[in-house]
């Protein structure tokens, strides 16, 4: 595997599901694999879980791990080509990248989308731009439009719950203060997608995704529709796709709640976190019995391990 | 050992200190001991000596170290229950511990104190929900009110140096332009009482520290007669009890000078580092024979190890 | 070797070339040198090829490596002597230095010049004081006046890649927006003039570099006069040493572009980097068949493993 960025870079995506789980019963089978290979982990927004959780994986493999917060110990990178660099960036993406390259064997990104420029951010030129020019296999630490380890890490604790072979899944919008990326459910939507769960989103009006994502969900403007006999419900705010990047007035009564999962099939409540508590989500869901949002959170772990481990067979 | 908060964590201070000594001689000796195990240094406060001490305590054991930054490469945690979190707080304090836990076998962690409610600052609220909610080992790396790692290295270091069975310890109050916590008096204070020293502590008035700490010491506002003999002077400067973190104006004649030092028994003169040269401390005393603050500060390597690996055997 | 802050510290270069080349060939050959030892890299200025390139050469050599941005994790250093510490900052360098000395066997400092005080940067305080008090080998990552691993890796570029037993390297001034140090310049300078190589320094009048560092080349203000023949160019832009860390109006022509390197032979381009894309250098260079700054950065990797092999045998 070189690259890793969606689940359209994954051709058996059930396998590397097993072998997540896998690498969970053994986590140092294949520390041999990554002697004296080196992971670097560049962070141009904030991270907890993916920089402990991937630093952790790689560390299981046997790696060393440099990580580069980019955005406080580094300086600004240039994007653009053709421009007369007499402004505020230090090193164009283009050097950079190919240092990093010259460092790393596999490098991690992550960029946050800017969530003004609609075209921009789905161009992930950002991320692309690192893969196009590092020359070594590239993992997305979340990307401008995408978090595919998230997702992997989720369908890897449906896998591991469920108790029927094809539970339904509900991705439900929250409210949230702040406009956020689309990055979560998009990549949610796609992978789920392409496992073997019955899918549903349901959203307020205006909150659609853009539907590249979500070929083969049911959508819904109804929760309770949505949320009944659900197994699984991923719990997730996003802003609008078209007015880009926007909150959409109201809607604040999608937050879940105790009362709301009753019409579940005692479904298990997921996030991706940070959850904002009582605004997107419930306390007494997050500190009751249907909460699974820090075992998900630990599954980080083996989706990084899976991948970055067949990357590390690919070199 | 599952908390290391204070000298109330440890039956037997003693033998800590001993087995500290020990480790000092043999640094790597229980390197296996530590294998693909990790531990989290987090820190919401900046940190030279703690943080490197313990990471290097860490790497002698064999573990892996992740350092966090939350204070600057994280986002602001939320403590309190029961609020809706639509202001600045981007994750609540549950979460992240627990999933810290997920990916740490013991976590490390430095929050100081606020210094504005007094009842706040000694409940020791960030450092008691992280042991609350991480669910795997906790050291404080300093909290609000305590600093033991580096109490547990200065009677590691009067063991060492010490030339008399009982030597006289004197904790004596220095001045600062700045109010500084209590938790390194507190802290020395409980330690000492704890130790087969005789303890005296000298303090301008209105410096008292909470009598919870001083239990066995001899409390003095007359630092020539506290000093008159003394084996060991540890210098340091803290802000009042009562009132609470203030500066109460005078008393810069507490800074020690050689010419202090002729009354003692040809002490050593200590400080856990920072220190302000020529504020709380003179040149003459730091850059002559008395000082032994350096050695001091390596001391803090085999404290922390010696706390970790009675964790990493508790595993 | 104790000490690496300049070309008079190493005694047999060309010998220490030809070590990092065997290293390149053989990069873990020496992994058991570094067990159990600890580097400190040591960021008082951002970085981004010097720390991952010297992290990854002490990790291949065994070491432990601890990162610090004293910059952004920790607090002002005082550096004068005689000073009441009353004022912003927080700890003397005599003492976190030789704190940082009880914790690492080898450490790594980074200090840029504050370009306002020719005399103080040229003492090279801050690196002097780190290497008096911290009582272990030091390597410059950057000083204010040298960068001496990053002509160690330039002169390994150069054995590597010569065609010729002698070859004509030309070192040139580009322009800039802000005033840069003269380190890289100064360090190039020093390096070439003790390599196998006719060594050039073109720049346009008042750019002059102090004395001390060129002796042995031809320095010219007719940059294709330099640049008739060479089989190496350097694009550097550096700040006027008389006056003292200006920049002088005018010179914009002296970016190189590949009309200029017409005259050369078939010279290969060599930059330090970070380089301002079409300021310093023309994007037609750096995206073209000449440009060797990603190789070169690689480089830096060998020239650091050289370096701190070296120092490790001394321990």
């Amino acid at each position: 595997m070189k690259l890793f960025s969606s689940v359209h870079d994954v051709p058996d995506v059930k396998a590397l599901v097993k072998e997540a789980l896998h690498l969970k019963e053994f986590p140092y089978a294949f520390k041999a694999l990554g002697e004296n290979k080196t992971m670097a982990l560049v962070f141009l927004n904030p991270s907890l879980r993916t920089r402990m959780s991937t630093q952790k994986a790689a560390l299981n493999l046997g790696m060393n791990v440099m990580v580069l917060n980019m955005d406080k110990e580094g300086w600004a990178l240039e994007l653009r080509d053709n421009v007369i660099m007499n402004g505020t960036t230090v090193e164009h993406i283009r050097e950079a990248a190919a240092v990093m390259g010259e460092y790393a064997d596999i490098i991690g990104v992550r960029s946050f989308p800017g969530l003004k420029d609609r075209e921009e951010d789905y161009s992930e030129m950002i991320f692309n731009k690192f893969v196009q020019f590092c020359g070594v296999p590239v993992v997305s630490l979340e990307s401008a439009t995408r978090h595919p380890l998230q997702s992997l890490a989720d369908l890897i604790t449906i896998e591991e719950l469920k108790t029927k072979a094809r539970p339904k899944v509900v991705l439900t919008w929250a409210p949230h203060i702040k406009p956020l990326p689309q990055a979560v459910p998009n990549s949610f939507a796609e992978w789920m997608c392409r496992g073997d769960v019955d899918f549903t989103i349901a959203h307020p009006k205006g909150y659609e995704l853009c539907a590249d994502f979500t070929q083969g969900a049911t959508i819904t403007h109804n929760q309770d529709e949505a949320l009944a006999d659900a197994d699984f419900i991923y719990v997730k705010n996003w802003s609008a796709y078209e007015p880009y990047g926007q909150i959409l007035p109201g809607n604040e009564d999608w937050m879940l709640t105790n009362d709301r999962l009753k019409i579940t099939n005692k479904a298990k409540v997921m996030h991706c976190l940070p959850v904002r508590r009582d605004l997107e989500l419930s306390s007494e869901i997050l500190d009751g019995e249907s909460s699974i949002v820090v075992h998900e959170a630990g599954n980080r772990v083996w989706a990084a391990q899976a991948v970055i481990k067949r990357m590390l067979e690919g070199l």
